[in-house]
């Protein structure tokens, strides 16, 4: 069943003022009067709802349903900005794979630099790619999408995290390979994880020392070299497999 | 240092005859004598060669190198035929996360139809796609891509697995959360897995018989819904972090 996010506290009934929403319930689903969809208010509960008016846009909340797909911890992933349209495959898939944010900062070892306003539109888009990826992923929360202006915005959050784990290339070449497993193994439910990449050059020492500084450690993603792109991707996939599969009888 | 596959056994010295392979070491790197890359060969040792002389093509083989960077297992994945350009993104992207083998079928919800020329082509450029992925993430082999033209030719092919895991939706909705787990705490070093998954669409009753019939288990990935391109990602991470990085101390 189709599944929209509304901002706001659930209320019965409901009209829906957003003009992307409104525009793709009625004019692309053609949605009419009975019609149910399932609607995700900002409590992340989903909802079985069905159309009153279409004219009106106006939904009945008819109940709440169970289903809930989150990870049990909250996983924030920060790229340094990558080169392209990267971000935008980075957005749509590590919302599929369940990351609670995904932030991206100016990286020492960052090719592109974006400014205020290119960086807000990038910002715009990829909220919209995450949006519908988490429509189509049936999330019961939208990903919070942040690019930072400088790395020192970056640094002064890192003290939100309970764990803060730097994807390092050269750990992973010396032939560290556990670490981040051991670590996985002492995650309790409701703790937010941070991962830390670089972009396509990698992580600068400075910013290794400032990760660390802050708590973070350094992983091992497995003996092969990824891509800037495919990394936050494996990393993700790993807690969804240690916490969602593994860790489960 | 650059890496570069080169088709046979290796020979001391050795002439480069690949056009595409030269075109890159001479023309786009610009290499001259004395200056070193790494040759992998079909026996997928890394050997460290040194250029006798760029106008021969020639290089002397210096030593061995001890890296390996393939998984303990050998993990083949098989798509039912996507839509547009997603087989690239899968190819790429399964090559850096490990996959020895990158297979495509023409699944029952298949929504494309590609004949044999129009799969020929496509082959060709999955494998150019995959060549580069594999020199860029230093594996120590080149995945092999293969494009089935019927259904019938992959069902023939399952014999040759010790696991054939079947990525099957229904069975993450249903709440089945640890079968790949259990599976994977038993799989030993060498093993041939076979990961299916199915197009858009999914993969229909009847051809979950036929996986099933051949010994196929349905595993769920996780609670999220993900999209046809991105369930493979997720598989290979998976396999990698419960044997390169959890099984390791």
């Amino acid at each position: 069943m189709q599944q929209y996010f509304v901002k706001g506290n659930a209320e019965n009934p409901v009209t829906i003022t957003d003009k992307e929403t409104a525009k793709h319930m009625f004019s692309v689903m053609r949605l009419a009067a009975g019609d149910e969809v399932v609607l995700v208010f900002d409590d992340g509960v989903k909802r079985l709802a069905r159309v009153l008016s279409s004219q009106d846009q106006q939904f009945e909340l008819v109940e709440n349903l169970a289903e809930n797909v989150e990870m049990p911890v909250e996983v924030t992933i920060a790229s340094g900005f990558p080169k392209g349209d990267k971000l935008e495959l980075i957005s749509q898939k590590a919302t599929e794979l369940g990351a609670s944010a995904i932030w991206a900062y100016p990286a020492d070892w960052s090719v592109v630099k974006w400014d205020g306003k290119k960086l807000a539109k990038k910002e715009d888009k990829l909220a919209k790619i995450v949006l519908g990826a988490a429509e189509q992923s049936k999330r019961n929360r939208v990903p919070e999408v942040k690019l930072f202006d400088t790395k020192k915005d970056l640094l002064a959050r890192l003290a939100d995290f309970d764990k803060i784990f730097i994807a390092y290339e050269e750990t992973a070449k010396a032939g560290e390979r556990s670490a981040l497993a051991q670590e996985l193994a002492q995650i309790t439910p409701g703790q937010k994880l941070l991962f830390v990449f670089g972009p396509e050059g990698g992580i600068s020492p400075q910013e290794i020392e400032s990760f660390e500084a802050a708590g973070g450690i350094k992983v091992g993603l497995g003996p092969r070299i990824m891509r800037t792109e495919t990394a936050p991707l494996y990393a993700l996939s790993a807690v969804s497999y240690a916490l969602e599969l593994a860790d489960h009888d």
